[in-house]
């Protein structure tokens, strides 16, 4: 089977990165579909390998030509300098930050050589990175200036279960994010909803080589606005966006009504579902289950996934965070890569995962 | 055992509510907690057994003391008069709204002189009872002017099961409900977010005799505000409320980010949560199981629930409209009557109940 190679960057040193790689590692699913590799300091994945006691062995490498990842072995190639090896766990510092961007940075341009086929990055926190004078709101910024492209965004994704019925797992978008509520209606617009649309509908377009991908739009106000009964914002702004998406070919509904498009979205009737603010699209998704939730990032010319939580400074280094988003996200990636190069995958078992003790948001 | 007297009220002839409650009738679950009977016109509701072809045997009574009922047989106590008759199904009609009107009051006097002690209603066109002259917004105004009470309140109800952990379920209330997103910031005042955990305290202070109720309050803005960084309504409205609930008694926790409110409330760490908006709330109780909502409707005197889905006059008389609600709505009435009368009960198995084809919301 032809896989992947694939980048886990270490991530802010001071948080729970480090462990959630090395807890994802003995996972048969983490080598399922790819050959990981981490990127990083090796003295704190080892580290993290005596915290957690699971006899892994690590293995420093020169180039990720050398990789030969196991279930027992992890392949390392070395990020940053050793002033990460004087960072704090839980505490932010410029070095810790300098750690985090010096790993993404390496991974980023191997993937964007070709060297490597994608990236699933473990958690940075912005403050350090900013500390350490990389002035990113996060990862997802950084890395669209490193590949050169405008417009990205980032999709939480949920891989197909028991719950989760289309074919290729169920994803959400944004259209807008961390903001006040009250800030939401003055950044809706029907170009911020058609570019997400677009950018959900590319992605699930590679993975359903057989059908166009059913994306759902939300509305904005209870009952789909009620014919405009509670609210405007369907007639002025989400519909002609609608209609714009379909006149260029994209399969969209809506606006729909958010709590019974949800229903459908998880009962297999589509397969992206385009939220308008925050709590539309996480009450849905923490619900059907943030544990395993995975970001990916769209509109960038490389494969990357990010796990769906942040450093969790509060539990960093005490050998306790869940290691079940890091494993659907290194499998997730993997599945995507293989889709990018024209392997078909069925999307393969998705047993069980734990439920994490990590609910704090990735800063993505 | 003893089982309280519940009348259930017919509805809009014109709509599904005679075919849901024959069809609740033959379930053992129906009359598990109480005596039901059937506050209606007969023929109407004889016309529904022919519908549904299920052989069940109607009886006229005079009084609700006559009721005898069985899995087999329907007392039925007449209201209105031969008008109904003549409603056509799926249409508003003064007609229509009369008999619904007339079914309603009739119950609601039996209740409120103790000769019945619960009342669960099937719903009723809005339309309709405008067209009849009787200008209410719905079923709970009219109830709230007959009872003589100034301050209610509807809460959806999950009753518990597997996915449900409170050991007395899960309610949830609006601090506001059937208005534009956009108009919600004028609606939310301390007085209000209060108002809504008291009486959520209070249901489930009859319901739970050991401990008092833990309601969850929502944060308007994601991720609680995030300290203010994405709105200030947590500091300045939401966290005040909870602390004047907190000052008379009351087990407030919040404002709380509302994704991972919504989980934890699933998971049996809250016994009602205190939503700021429609879709806040219906969001996760669709996903949870909008199929067995019931909504109980609190600060009356007597005891009143509703099922959660509306007339559904596009469904209307052709057999097709599942019980499910109208079932969990006699069961939870039955069961609140009972506690409110001072006599402990289990909540029972909640056995899987059918998803529905009603998911047009009820005008409570």
């Amino acid at each position: 089977m032809l896989k992947p190679l694939l980048a886990i960057t270490m991530g802010d040193p001071a948080g729970v990165g480090p462990e959630t790689i090395v807890g994802a590692w003995t996972s048969p699913r983490v080598h399922r579909w790819s050959r990981p590799l981490v990127v990083g300091h090796p003295e704190i994945i080892e580290a993290a390998i005596r915290l957690l006691g699971n006899r892994l062995k690590l293995v420093e490498i020169d180039s990720p030509e050398e990789a030969e990842p196991s279930p027992g072995v992890i392949p390392c190639l070395r990020s940053g300098n050793d002033s990460a090896l004087n960072v704090q766990p839980g505490e932010m510092c410029a070095a810790a930050g300098q750690a985090a961007y010096d790993a993404l940075v390496l991974a980023a341009n191997l993937a964007l050589s070709g060297r490597i086929d994608a990236i699933t990055t473990a958690p940075l926190c912005k403050q350090s990175l900013h500390m350490a004078g990389k002035k990113y709101p996060g990862h997802t910024e950084l890395l669209a200036e490193l590949c050169g492209v405008p417009e990205v965004a980032m999709m939480l994704y949920l891989a197909p279960d028991k719950d989760i019925r289309s074919p290729a797992g169920l994803g959400v978008v944004h259209v807008t994010l961390h903001s006040a509520l009250r800030d939401v209606f003055a950044q809706l617009d029907e170009n911020a909803i058609l570019a997400k649309a677009r950018l959900a509908a590319e992605v699930f377009g590679r993975l359903l080589k057989d059908r166009a991908p059913r994306i759902g739009v939300c509305a904005l106000n209870p009952h789909g606005g009620e014919g405009g009964l509670f609210g405007e914002e369907e007639r002025t702004i989400i519909r002609p966006a609608v209609e714009r998406g379909l006149a260029e070919g994209l399969n969209l509904v809506g606006p729909l009504p958010t709590d019974t498009l949800m229903v459908a979205a998880r009962d297999g009737h589509y397969d992206a579902v385009v939220a308008m603010y925050h709590d539309q699209g996480h009450i849905a998704l923490k619900l059907l289950g943030f544990h395993r939730a995975v970001n990916i990032t769209l509109g960038l010319p490389i494969v990357r996934t990010s796990v769906a939580h942040g450093t969790a400074f509060d539990l960093a280094w005490q050998g306790r965070a869940q290691a079940s988003s890091m494993i659907e996200a290194v499998r997730v990636a993997g599945l995507l890569a293989r889709q990018r190069a024209g392997v078909a995958s069925d999307f393969g078992e998705v047993s069980d995962v734990e439920q994490g003790e990590l609910t704090q948001e990735a800063e993505v």
